[in-house]
């Protein structure tokens, strides 16, 4: 039991009281709900690894948008995170939802906190643009601090090979009056202006 | 006094209670204060008018903008309200801040509110843009639906001049997470993409 409520407490946001209170229903459930619970736990890690071509956290390998037939492979969407490829993957524009595949960093550049480009997973990605592999790199990691730092890595890094490098638009968010936008989301909304 | 309250009470967000109590401290405050903010409250409809060229609340007709000098009067930035000027002077982005002179439509179009493209104040733009005195129209109305209407209606109506017509950016606001950024807004980024 101690055992237990020492690994429950490993979890993000548990304590001791609720990690108690787990163990006690665990105790409580059926010898099937615990086995379940304890497979699934197991099953994850055995199950679930990094896609080889773009890290993105999958069950088989390559996944599903790296083996896609009716995805543009050679249209690839830079990400810091394999959660943010569901808010591209939820983004409709005008020519319907994003119809490329991704590239997964699993962090951004960070100096303050030890994150140099040697820990971020960009192997993979110069590799496919040195093979020639891609057409165009979309950096879609966030416009904070470290998010355009590595953006402007990889395209320095990216510079010499033939392929297009573009960022994602900072702006005025839709449904936004420019009335509360920050000053700096309003000079990049302006530099950013577009040909209507 | 009564007469007083009444008046004061016309001012958004001010109550019985408000309006009393501003009537009692200029009723305690000298004569002096008194005075004067009578004659800045009559001298402010006295002396602000609305620019000729560019309708911006002006104390000088042209306005300060639109009389500069040192300002590309051939470079025009549409906004809904005077207020919206200020929020794009305050931005300063990395060609520094803006330089150029603006036209104010004082509204959007609401068909909802029943105003139409009659009730805008845009026909002082077109004229300068008919008699060729503009290169650029930037068109820096809001994102919402009434704003895009806008900026799509104008762009349609300056469409057969030579002049250049552009939108400023929608996009993901500059440091913030990707993942809080809603569908439409992501959508409209990943659209807008710039090379890098």
């Amino acid at each position: 039991m101690a055992r237990l409520i020492e690994e429950l407490k490993k979890l993000p946001g548990v304590g001791t009281k609720s990690a108690q209170r787990f163990a006690f229903h665990i105790l409580r459930s059926s010898d099937d709900d615990a086995a379940a619970l304890a497979e699934a736990v197991r099953g994850l890690k055995a199950s679930l690894r990094l896609c080889s071509i773009c890290n993105n956290v999958t069950d088989v390998d390559p996944c599903a948008y790296c083996a896609s037939p009716v995805r543009n492979q050679r249209l690839v969407c830079v990400v810091e995170e394999p959660t943010n490829i569901a808010a591209i993957e939820r983004a409709k524009g005008s020519q319907g939802s994003y119809q490329g595949v991704y590239h997964v960093l699993h962090g951004t550049l960070s100096p303050l906190h030890g994150v140099g480009p040697e820990q971020l997973r960009a192997n993979g990605l110069v590799g496919r643009v040195e093979r020639g592999e891609v057409d165009e790199v979309i950096l879609a990691t966030s416009p904070t601090l470290e998010g355009e730092a590595t953006a402007n890595w990889l395209a320095t890094a990216l510079r010499s090979f033939p392929v297009r490098i573009t960022r994602i638009a900072t702006g005025v968010p839709a449904g936004s009056d420019i009335e509360y936008a920050d000053e700096v989301t309003m000079a990049r909304a302006m530099d950013g202006r577009r040909e209507m």
